[in-house]
């Protein structure tokens, strides 16, 4: 089969064998914001010929590729939900001769006041590691632009809250003053460290990051530890906020991101299992095609 | 004499006659960003010469014209500090034929952490603002790019903070995936109250200014509201750490930000005064030339 992971700004397409084992991968920067509506059959056609008229092979598609500025809106799925909810839910699409694919819903959620939360792609990673985790209730971190928290027991995810952590941080490098006097360097833990307990400390989040211009004037605080002390203050107010309980958390990642995320919440105190992303997504598509292969109950 | 009140992108230059009421005004874009180290003499003279050559007036500048970055580095001054601490520590800078200026000093203080906090121009304003007001203890906000709130009793800065709050929501506004989707219309309180109320409950900004977009998905939050709501979390966020004990709050302002700032301070059951800061920046700057020319102490 053909999982495609095809999100926002990329493009990522994985021939599986009946194991659901990567035997092929190929990527482009042809992700839904670079499509126009229509075109997004012809890249498929066009990037993986020899994949499709080998066999003509099960296609599943996660990802913005089922929102509304994608190839076909598919209805975000309700939490709690598992794999079996969410194959259910997931829709077909045709074009050209015969040709078809499933596209994964996203899911859905509201807090305690109502509020909406939603997510698109990540539903396949969940279910991809959580085969390896213990079936009992834990707490998923994945890290990156909007960071995504879920609690995950039996099989199922039963919510999830997002933290735009990862763009604020590259807004605030890029755009801001703060990011004017930074450097791109080595880690420093020690200042990242330091932003990471500035989290605790009151004043809330928006006097905090003004901390970084102002520790720059006065404590000489070097532009690389300044990126590294605004990575910790972001960090550790997602983590006040998200890391919830003290059930195990399960972050998910190989990349530096991950290592970050596991020495804050150990530095809080928590029990941290760094899982390994390669392939989670795959993974998570992998096993809703078995299911949905199937057949639906 | 002449007021400069010369920031990061503008400077802006006042004519007082002797009771600091403003005769004229000049602006432009020439910001301490925009002028080369040494070309700041050239600006004054170049901008002003008929009211510099007229009587050769006292010249007194404040804002980042004394920073690191500016014409000469002028120390911050420790608050608790009021008119006689500032005066003391302006600095006088000389040029051409026996032209002089005096460049007012910022302010520094550290919270209960030890994290350093600054301002630089702010101190003129709230001296200039502080005659009118009561002389008990009171609480300032001067809402911007950078907010600054200030704790002041008998005429003298007791501590300040800043809060990043129009910095962050220029930043989301311009650059990031909330700002895509959102218009700039009519203010709609509506959306922005309800921002302001989101701010109080669970799981912090990062996750908070997701919902924009969360509820743009699903709840079909409007381009326009969704500015307004995001507008309200943010001074939201502000408030709940900023504006501390239940003391009366001044707010600086005429334009449409002080309005929001009284709006959101009142649903939370403060008390509010808005406070015109037209001039208020200049009247600081005279107060300090005044003391400053009455001889120090």
């Amino acid at each position: 089969m053909i999982a495609i992971d095809w999100g926002t700004t990329s493009f990522r397409a994985y021939l599986l064998d009946d194991g659901g084992r990567i035997l092929e991968r190929r990527e482009a920067a042809m992700g839904v914001m670079a499509i126009s509506s229509g075109g997004f059959a012809d890249v498929i056609d066009s990037q993986l010929p020899e994949w499709i008229d080998a066999r003509r092979p099960r296609i599943v598609m996660s990802g913005m590729i089922g929102s509304r500025q994608g190839w076909k809106e598919v209805p975000y799925v309700r939490v709690p939900a598992g794999l079996t909810e969410i194959a259910a839910a997931m829709q077909e699409i045709g074009w050209g001769s015969r040709r078809k694919a499933w596209i994964v819903p996203g899911l859905a959620t509201e807090d305690a006041a109502g509020v909406p939360d939603v997510m698109r792609g990540e539903e396949t990673q969940l279910l991809g590691i959580m085969e390896p985790i213990d079936g009992g209730r834990c707490t998923v971190c994945l890290p990156g632009t909007h960071s995504k928290w879920a609690a995950l027991a039996g099989g199922r995810i039963l919510s999830f809250s997002t933290h735009m952590t990862g763009e604020t941080f590259a807004l605030l490098r890029k755009h801001s003053i703060l990011g004017r006097t930074m450097t791109d360097g080595d880690d420093d833990d020690t200042a990242f460290d330091t932003g990471v307990e500035r989290a605790r400390d009151k004043g809330g989040l928006l006097h905090h990051i003004f901390g970084v211009r102002a520790r720059t004037l006065i404590d000489n605080l070097g532009g690389n530890a300044a990126r590294e002390y605004l990575s910790g203050v972001l960090i550790g107010h997602e983590l006040l906020a998200a890391a919830g309980d003290d059930s195990p958390v399960h972050v998910v990642g190989t990349h530096g991101l991950a290592r970050r995320y596991r020495r804050a919440l150990e530095a809080m105190g928590r029990t941290v299992a760094v899982v390994d992303a390669d392939g989670a997504a795959t993974r998570g598509i992998f096993r809703l095609a078995q299911v949905r292969e199937a057949g639906l109950p």
